[in-house]
């Protein structure tokens, strides 16, 4: 099939070169255009300007693997006046599920077919295929299958339901990915801390993955870790969050679900990169004002 | 009334002069006679070896108002040899309900009654009177009553069941000031890094105090707080915790109840006084692995 | 002065009586008439239709007390066509504060200056007097004094600072508010679940209100509650939420800021109501997969 | 080589056949001795008196999969008199690791070699192997390691240090396994409550296991899970907990470690087996008291 790519960062690229793999026509677009020249070598045909686009035979799928939020409205206020009746424009970024129903409608007046791509596994899609989750129109689901399949493994793409389902269900992943991932990291912390704390934690993690209940892809990740960085000395804990744990928490709250390890998670990443906690002076505040406790400045 | 109080900190010296105001006989020990040796001016009767409480009458009341643990214990084991029958241990500091039942058994064995004593009330007891929760024999509480309401405020003391209840009582009074204490400050950091975020914290709170469901003693603090310092720049969000809301949370945990508050109340407080957290390492170094994320060193 | 309510529930028809007593002229206006007749006998001048209000001399005060949501809505939209150029429009329901910033910008199209105000106090507001939190222009703030003063007990009002900053101040003293009543409930249950657990909790509220550092109104309501069902046998652990709980914890992500305490208030509040948890059927099944754990059907 | 199997519950019965398979000879002791019998045929030797162990060539490795607690303790107390200097016992149920080092003290008297083993792997162990965490003295783990080595699968075995170690790593294994089931379990909730809810949930769980980040063993059996029952019907959201995660909790706060997805993950566990919960209770009651708010009862 033939498709083009617009946005070339570590999960574009990557997918861009699985598709051209499995024989696919694959155009790139970059605003920085030498990560689209790197990709010529492999076979993608470079669209120096966004609407160069135009020169793919139609109906076009067009996938944006841009960054959600500005960036991404940007490039597609552009693509309204680019596209063409019946093209498809895709999103495989981290959007918003409420801002995909407003652009559904936006792009259906123009007769686009707007589709919601959730796209998960980091840098190791590229050799095992990426987990593709989509929402939309079937009809335009189906006639998409060739991509999809070459972007995922087999058993790992799904059809997730009207428009807003796939990034609502790639949101979810993400919530409890931040769930797992702050499990695993307290069970370490508290060995740590623990009087057998000089434990060899990478091998603790590699005789976990083998024949225990919490054996997992993360775990074999944290061996890794371990293994490169025994101590971790070499890692801040400060750790981002890139906004679906929020909107889990957002969905959930609105849909009255009580999700405590989900938000835990999220806000443990806050207070990681706080310096001075606000909360916690008004309590050290207190503690001053009616017990005389020493405060430290 | 006559008794000896032992350990002349915040809590002890003011207590005394409280029994001293009240026309009760009140001998003192401490460990540096110096703090000692100033009640005297009030009326104080000074003992300046331990084993020179003997010299009151019989049967006595012994107070203790020592740090709990290992202070505490040493103290508990001289009294041990210095007691005698029908003497009154009050433990008043904040000991471990189990550790009363093991005392409670100990001094039994000697005829001596061993009371737990829960008391809260901070700097501000001397004069507005101590909030005072009693465990142990019904009849020595009720031998001590004299004390117990020149300590307290009217409507300030209880009888609050057999050995360790007087203590168990105060820990669980602890654990909620946690959740208070938490919640309050939660509410202000909101407030904070809100958009109305210059809002005059100390006015807030006193209009708070007058007339809102959230008024309370806490928040007349949390007004003096930010009355002196708005903008707490001179207190650095480092909070230590005293114990009892760790064993509110184990007893929790020993009974099957859910508090999440008074539970993350206190890991609160444990990450404030964290500087580089070991499950945020884990956390970051596996947002490397799996999505080339920066991390940070 | 003059003014009209809007809305004769539980908190508007004690402000109409406040004001009354106070020797304001009140107009009232309530869907079901029956409420507003009843404050005729008080002295105030029913408008059986909403347009009525415009027999009021200019500029008017028009402080609603409707329900937040679809009614107020609805509602303001009606007076939108009624009131007239420098006419007051008080929204005292508990609005979001985004939802404040666009009526603010809609009705000074109109030359109708839009007020958003948090009150606080229930059902004992009528003898003590509401926390009154103001939002908007600083102007029309001091014009409406001598009814804020009449509403507030004094030191209970307070300007908050442009649009929104009422309803602000207003949300966040109820996400606190949720904060501190889960504190104290589950401090009572931890000592319900425990060996001293036959205590008397409306003595223990008692003492605790006197002298000690967790005093609070909301203690003594406690107190109260207590005194009238020692077990509260009566009541259902069936704890609805009013939305500002809600917003506080996204106000608190949006913000990156850490609210463990206050969300977790809240998800205590959406288990409370629910039968039969999903997630704990997810993990129940799992149990069941990996350890042929029994499973409850 | 030899070994003596205490306990044939699910975990001792295919441990003791895996043992066989591998050519062991295994001496099975169980309190019903028809679950020893059903052995026999397999190739077991059965002891049918606990002292029949004697009769196994010396030095004696007694292997204990008993469940944890009383039954363990009264066991072990029967043991003390049974076996002889250089005997090694190992137990493989889930005790506390302070309870490990009391016992190791008093085995060490007798001249008896306690060991601690934590044991992973659930129903499908048999097959695939468990994973296992062994402390105590490296010489006796050294010798014992034919007898680990066919339990568990390959890379799934460890010395962990000195005695508690390998029960403390398995309680740290299980605290997590809690926080993983419950960040799935949050996530399928959030999802189940959306719009999108009536997604194929087994579906989801296989792409999630094909290409993402999220996949894992735990994630298999939930996808198991679903394709049995697609709503989880048949299962009721009312979960036990073990122990270990409780301890984990402690463990975690006795070093000041802050654990707010372990401790919610246990916490939801108790509320799951929850009527009325007395602290929603009393939140209810205030509500009452305050707002005059429906009480359901």
């Amino acid at each position: 099939m033939k498709i083009a790519i617009i946005g070339l960062g570590r999960m574009g690229k990557n997918m861009a070169k699985r598709l051209l793999n499995d024989g696919h026509e694959v155009w790139v677009h970059n605003r920085t255009i030498e990560k689209a020249k790197e990709l010529e070598k492999e076979g993608a045909i470079v669209a120096e300007k966004l609407e160069d686009i135009l020169k793919m035979d139609r109906p076009r799928i067009v996938w944006s693997m841009l960054p959600a939020g500005e960036v991404t409205d940007k490039y597609f206020e552009k693509l309204k006046d680019i596209l063409e009746k019946d093209d498809i424009l895709v999103d495989g970024g981290n959007s918003h599920y409420k801002k995909d129903k407003l652009r559904f409608e936006e792009f259906k007046k123009l007769g686009i077919h707007y589709v919601d791509a959730g796209i998960s596994g980091g840098v190791w899609g590229l050799t095992r295929g990426y987990s593709t989750m989509i929402g939309g129109e079937k009809e335009i689901y189906d006639r998409m299958l060739p991509i999809i399949k070459s972007l995922a493994p087999e058993d790992g793409y799904m059809y997730c339901g009207p428009t807003g389902a796939g990034h609502f269900v790639k949101m979810v992943h993400n919530g409890i990915e931040y769930g797992l991932m702050e499990a695993y990291g307290e069970g370490f912390e508290v060995l740590k801390a623990s009087e057998y704390g000089n434990i060899d934690m990478s091998e603790v993690s590699k005789i976990w993955n083998h024949g225990s209940v919490i054996k997992s892809w993360l775990l074999e990740l944290i061996e890794n870790a371990f293994k490169e960085d025994a101590e971790l000395d070499k890692i801040q804990g400060y750790v981002e969050d890139s906004g679906e744990a929020r909107w889990t928490v957002n969905a959930a709250i609105e849909s009255g679900v009580s999700v405590p390890v989900i938000s835990n998670s999220l806000f443990k990443r806050f207070q990681s990169r706080q310096e001075d906690v606000f909360s916690d002076k008004v309590v050290a505040a207190l503690r001053n004002q009616f017990g005389g406790h020493v405060i430290y400045s």
